[in-house]
């Protein structure tokens, strides 16, 4: 057992702490007020290798480890939420390609994928079809050597500003063995977009809803084999959940910092409030919350790269704890400036905004309890 | 002791929620989005006598008890957080005018006030004192037997767009005691305002800095005695903590409501979310304390009403409770609604964004800790 | 709507709280030391009247709300929690056989019962029936012109030391409509007593498993027609919940008082432990959760005053936030206390240790859970 | 990074649970009830080894890392929380001898304590000084070429029944810099040790106030320089918090366990317990919170390996959380198993007695957040 970051794991963690510095932070504020989705930027973090991280090097990408991964995303989340989360999600769907894609589908998207040219969304999520996913009803019948596709999903992130679409459907009956996924031209015949949706926060990248009404698919788009697409979802999701947890640790640990600067200037009744014990103590219980759910991310990604036999468990237990220290710290570090914490200015109540959807997304944290709770109770191994 | 209304309070509390139902909650969406400021809709509620609820009757308000009123705004807040709050700071300012001003001052602006012609605003906050209020700097010198008043002020609510100015100034020495409060017109000589500030929420209603350069005051603006200023201030901020909480309960009760309603409809496993025993038990948990705070909130105002010699705790205790609970039940509220919580389809992520300043402002939480724990230490009296 | 005692109600609580103060107080800790039934004392309450609160006068009791109970009680319970929990319940089963009794049973025990001569069991809750009462096995089945009364019953406080048994049985088919209830002298044929329980707390008082065999009831013993004990358990419990709630927030208060007092009289770093901030936050706190907690019981025993159509559920929101906030309280006021918060000679590890129950008994806060869940999703009625 | 035991860790860990398995788990209750120190057991864990577990391996110990000690820890506490916390106070002064003492006091005590034959004290809190460390009054003055020893120690572990006692005391002035340590045999002439303490839990272990009257030390007892016994005091403290958090992760992994299994027997409603939603989340929760506190813990040992310059910092997060997660955690899994857990028959009672002084001992878990807070606010640093 071993804590310290290895001196590769440094040197990422280095080059993405100043990408984040100077490619993200500065612009962020203005994104979100914008709703920009800073495709340009993204380009430029694919140059670093930022958008194929685990991709295997067979197909372009660097070929890290999940834990590697974490460590990268972690320290770009410090600069921008939204865009390390779109970043991520790009890199579970350019992955999926990367290991089930048939060879003429990997030719034609790993390599921009993985530069940053082109960039990908993962459309699992349907409007019936929320927490249960397998009882998504989009279907793609076999027609004329291919497949046809119908159906719809929702709060597709990117959607509209991508290039491939990973797209989960029904090939066979009900239930999960009834999915496959596939990889879509996202201007294919028959797709049409939604208007973006207005959210809450995740401003820096469009949300819409698809529609695919007889869309052709060929062949050789399908990733893997018919009725495995839910569990090839499902394998994305256990990463996708330690990303996004990633980026709630990021995130905190910049409002923890901020909040930290504040309180050593703020000055009320004649000294910084830096100098009240409550809020000290308030600031010591957001710094332990936030090690103790950095560790808990650290230790499920470690378990998915080890193929251990809980790794699901293990990222689910991650995203559910990292996702809720990363909101509180957001939001204690808001209530810490006050006033200030409300308004645009500062940046509190944007990280507030944006990581609230990470408590939704890639499951709910309601369903991370449903995946614990049904290995413990189902199961006689303890979990250590 | 008794707990339920009476017919009178029934009454009111009936025209409110129909007033919230018709003509605050259809637009509520809007006017956050587009940041209209409902003067007309003020209008409206003043003829219904909501801008004067508590100014004695002699300056024609309703002369209501802070109870009753309290009862009437949260119905309003059903409808639309932001607006309400408005109301109840409108309604603050307005009392505090009746209640202290000099004749001619009330002769000018009670009825016009309390008939919502004529808005008023509540001027404490400076950018160096937030929650040490009684430190503030700006002045007001004595001069040509009026006043000469410079300084600035932070985080108006409805500044820019209101006609009166409750202003607090030092007239005398440092501390408390220095402070003298006036009634200053808006469009005054010297006043200028700031840009509206873009704020997580209250949208509907614009904030703003306001700058005093030698506004020349008359010496009959000013409000009771030289140095009762604070006194004052402090007074009108026990009610407009217990307003302010029930602009939380008002806001939670509608969100639970919602939330309730939802997972009667959404179906995800074959069966409404609401079958689900760890979501109606989150239900559970959020009436339990939306029902304890709302007493809490009631107690407290019959005890402002019954000048209680423990008030102002009170009023602290029901203010930092109500304000939580709002915020935590609203919270819930939006993730019981998955990624339909998030969008601005669905008014949950509104609700959260309005009622998240609740813990910040009329005295921040901590603030309230504060006065709440300093009543407990100082004092041999048990509270009962 | 009003908040304040009457005069009866001031009287009555002073008369609670001096016999708290000298009859119970400085006796407790010793009862819990030893595990004594302290049944000359409860004698004394009931020469006061305390252990027929709201039995009919008719029936010698006092006939008093719930609502001026439960001031009662919470004063009661500033002194001893265990004693006074053992009060309300034999108040609860002395209710039931005053209510429900045939003549001559109500003229057997009334009396005794009222002055606190004889004291009553409930016996509802069997080994393989807890939270799930209207499964209980108990079985009385006619014969010869009464009952044979066979099954056994668990947790049931006092037994062995009280004088009549109301006993829940199965007259009827499953389900809680074959249930009926029982007024069982405690020293019938056929009864056994078990050895008493070893408890966390609430060692003043004996808990006992209780066996019947063939143990033969007189028709006159029912309480109310066949069929209806189950009902009329419930409608006990919804009082027993407002009381046990009450227990918690009498101790609760004493706890916050006990801590108040040693926050003033310690010193560390060279000042009293009242000065450091984080600390009064965690009293003020305290001190807010209690007042709230205070009023929801109020309310709830209002509600069962007034019939009101919700009042289980009331009583069942009391009963979770009361029980829950009563341990939050205690359990912090022994962390203000440090190590010595922790040793017998201090009182608050007892308070915790006797609150602790609280949660669990006369309904576990999981089954509160339900009754409100059920409530709000069964139902389109608002929760006022 | 790596996150997987060791072969060595593993044997250790296995080694450590059968001894829990078979020496601690089948006595602990009785040990509980009749206040056993059993000194026998420990002496059997002394020739595993597990007396002097991280003392240096020339004094006779296993010369083991905080960690591996921690992950030994964590498994006897599985067998009995309170053994298992004196055997890491004797590990902590019999390491404190080891590192410090002079060549004949190691060569008196550490074969003796290694072998578990003699055990140790750690004395450093008085009446007066308990957050406050630092001021504490006990004085060593030098007399006679040694030193005479006076004042008194609270709330000792062991006293009474231990062989030496390391005693901080005052040679010097005012403050952390006056204090020494000493290594004081526990029947020196003028020691008297005071009634055992009465206590919520850790019964199996012996809790004594010590007086000191005029006990003559020899200069040789002194461990470390003059002034330098404070520094020495924080440093062994610093594993202390880690072994102490320790055996709250221990004991409420068994909580978990023993809950598991309870909810999965238990019936209610005609099915298991574990098949209710609402409790499978609590389960999910309570085991998610208990491996994120684990992983801080380890962390913690391992910075404090590395002589990491924020090792402190990440021991007082370590000691904070995992013995607030730790009760947390046994409190719910008494509340799992409703009326049985409160009684001593099953043993959730004793867990949450037990692990209760966790978050008050080596520094109340106020204290910790002193010290992080301190941190935070006085530095420019990050924590990472």
């Amino acid at each position: 057992m071993h804590f310290e970051m290895t001196e590769d794991q440094q040197a990422f963690a280095e080059t993405a702490r100043q990408f984040a510095e100077q490619e993200l932070a500065p612009f962020a504020a203005q994104w979100d007020r914008d709703h920009t989705f800073p495709v340009d930027t993204i380009k430029k973090a694919g140059e670093l290798g930022f958008c194929g991280l685990y991709t295997p090097e067979e197909q372009g990408g660097l070929g890290l480890s999940r834990l590697d991964s974490s460590i990268i995303f972690e320290q770009l989340a410090t600069g921008c939420t939204t865009t390390t989360a779109m970043l991520t999600i790009h890199n579970m769907a350019t992955w999926m390609i990367a290991t089930w894609g048939q060879d003429d589908v990997k030719a034609t998207w790993c390599d921009e994928l993985v530069a940053g040219n082109k960039l990908a969304s993962y459309c699992l999520t349907e409007p019936g079809s929320g927490s249960d996913a397998a009882s998504l009803k989009t279907s793609a019948k076999e027609q004329d050597g291919g497949y046809v596709l119908n159906g719809s999903k929702v709060f597709i992130s990117g959607a509209g500003s991508t290039d491939v679409l990973v797209v989960m459907a029904r090939t066979g009956g009900d239930g999960p063995k009834g999915i496959s996924a596939f990889a879509v031209p996202a201007d294919a015949e028959g797709i049409t977009y939604g208007k973006p949706e207005e959210k809450m926060g995740w401003n820096a990248q469009p949300t819409r809803m698809i529609t695919f009404e007889d869309v052709k698919l060929e062949k050789s788009w399908r990733l893997g084999k018919e009725g495995e697409g839910f569990k090839m979802a499902m394998q994305g999701l256990d990463g996708g959940r330690i990303n996004i947890a990633t980026c709630s640790i990021g995130t905190a640990q910049t409002a923890l910092n901020v909040a930290r600067d504040y309180m050593q200037e703020r000055e009320q009744f004649g000294k910084p409030i830096a100098s009240f014990q409550a809020l000290q103590f308030k600031l010591a219980d957001m710094a332990t919350e936030l090690v103790a759910a950095r560790q808990l991310v650290r230790l499920a990604a470690s378990k998915l790269d080890n193929k251990h036999a809980d790794a699901t468990t293990y990222c689910a237990m991650a995203k559910r704890f990292a996702t809720d220290v990363g909101f509180n710290v957001c939001n204690d570090a808001l209530q810490l400036h006050g006033g200030y914490g409300y308004i645009k200015e500062y940046p509190l109540e944007r990280f507030v905004r944006d990581v609230r959807v990470h408590q939704i997304l890639e499951g709910t944290n309601e369903i991370m309890r449903v995946i614990i709770g049904r290995r413990l109770i189902m199961d006689e191994r303890e979990v250590l």
